[in-house]
């Protein structure tokens, strides 16, 4: 039997320790194609390219192993593996893994996260892994064994439609973790706050982007709750932003506007 | 009474016409801060601005009128609009006017939806308004009673939890819109396509995203089919990315990894 073939790719950047650790796994399991991001894409979200060309670099290409880095989001790494350098269609794309959570509502910031879905949106089984430690040196041994079992689980059987996962692995505490939940996007807001500094050149403000992360609630069916009690969280995650329930009960809208 | 207080952005940048025309009827219904990026940011979805600090300028400021430019995303400009430069939180934010479509899954791309999503996370109705016109020449003016109406609704009764509006105007044929539909976001993919060219310096190739858009059904509760047959589009979006409706098909997975 043929090799599946996986593609491989992140926010972090392709340096990131995250993703090295992620394809030294998938190597053990198929043919690997990896595109990531020359330089770091976090919180680029959905993000494309358009007011510049892309390039790619050619990093290795072996028989089974080909890497590649873009000058693009993830997003522009996903399309740009799948239309323009690879063959065939890959069997599963997995991004990751990110230094840092992309649990409840870090979803919509996460580069990670968004070359997952646009990979889901093209049909392709897609994961994204993350790991809730944002230190270069974070230990991510304790995620392999999910992250082979969810992967090899995957390839033999698929996705259900319009559909890719959302995995978040707790900081370790030098203890295996307890166990996988499958679980919903837990309510939660970033509150900003900006730091404000002052240009020593002409005294003009500026400012970093900086924030509170509040969770609104302590449900067990939650990402969040499953993380903080060491806990594996999977999340699966689709792309329709209808809010199907709000369908009714804005009708009465399309009356107000026929009345002119 | 006071007079309503409405935050205004988009993706297009702030001398876009779009904008300014949007801005022209706000002013009208209340009083008006503008914070809108100082360079255009179309395709930039949710992103938000960690490698930089951001930095803004006045551009006016007067009793009832307050605009700024910021170095962001419209993310960025919505969250420093309402954490750092305003008083007191907005009645209602609009995003828009956009040049092009953010129907169907262009939402996931699109740096005005994600404006108006942002203020919806925050607690504040919000309405994203898009024109199908990529014309920096286009014409807006039918738009103006649609926006009119929609807002002062919004204005008056405020919106459901939890939920944006994506309002979208066909391309103007020279006669009034067929009216307004409450929709679904329409299924369709967009397949990319690379420009290469090459470099005269070095002949390296380089590569200019383009696509073709492909709508998957016909379905005349979508906003494509609306749009399609001249009506104004709404979709009532909100940001829960969970597949509730997979996570019983992926509960087998709790169990696959508890057996190490």
């Amino acid at each position: 039997m043929s090799k599946p073939l996986i593609l491989v790719t992140n926010d972090d950047g392709i340096n990131a320790p995250g993703i090295r650790f992620l394809i030294g796994i998938m190597r053990d399991i198929g043919e690997v194609v990896v595109v990531g991001p020359q330089d770091p894409q976090s919180a680029m979200s959905h993000a494309i390219t358009i007011k510049y060309p892309l390039q790619y670099s050619i990093i290795e290409n072996s028989e089974l192993y080909h890497e590649y880095s873009l000058n693009g989001t993830p997003v522009d790494c996903v399309k740009f593996a799948i239309h323009q350098l690879m063959d065939r269609k890959p069997d599963l794309v997995v991004s990751g893994i990110n230094h840092g959570s992309n649990a409840s509502i870090n979803i919509i910031y996460s580069g990670t996260m968004a070359a997952a879905t646009e990979a889901a949106m093209g049909g392709i089984p897609s994961i994204g892994f993350s790991l809730l430690d944002y230190d270069h040196r974070a230990n991510f041994a304790f995620t392999e064994k999910y992250i082979r079992k969810i992967v090899l689980q995957v390839l033999e059987n698929g996705l259900p439609e319009n559909t890719a996962l959302n995995v978040n692995f707790p900081k370790e505490n030098g203890t295996e973790y307890q166990g996988l939940k499958v679980c919903r996007q837990a309510k939660a807001y970033w509150k900003e706050d900006f730091d404000e500094r002052f240009d020593p050149r002409n005294g003009k403000p500026y400012y970093w982007l900086k924030g509170t992360f509040t969770v609104y609630e302590d449900d067990d069916q939650t990402d969040e709750w499953a993380l903080k009690n060491y806990f594996v969280s999977l999340v699966p995650v689709q792309f329709d932003f209808t809010a199907y329930q709000r369908i009714n009960e804005l009708k009465h809208l399309e009356k107000l506007c026929s009345a002119f």
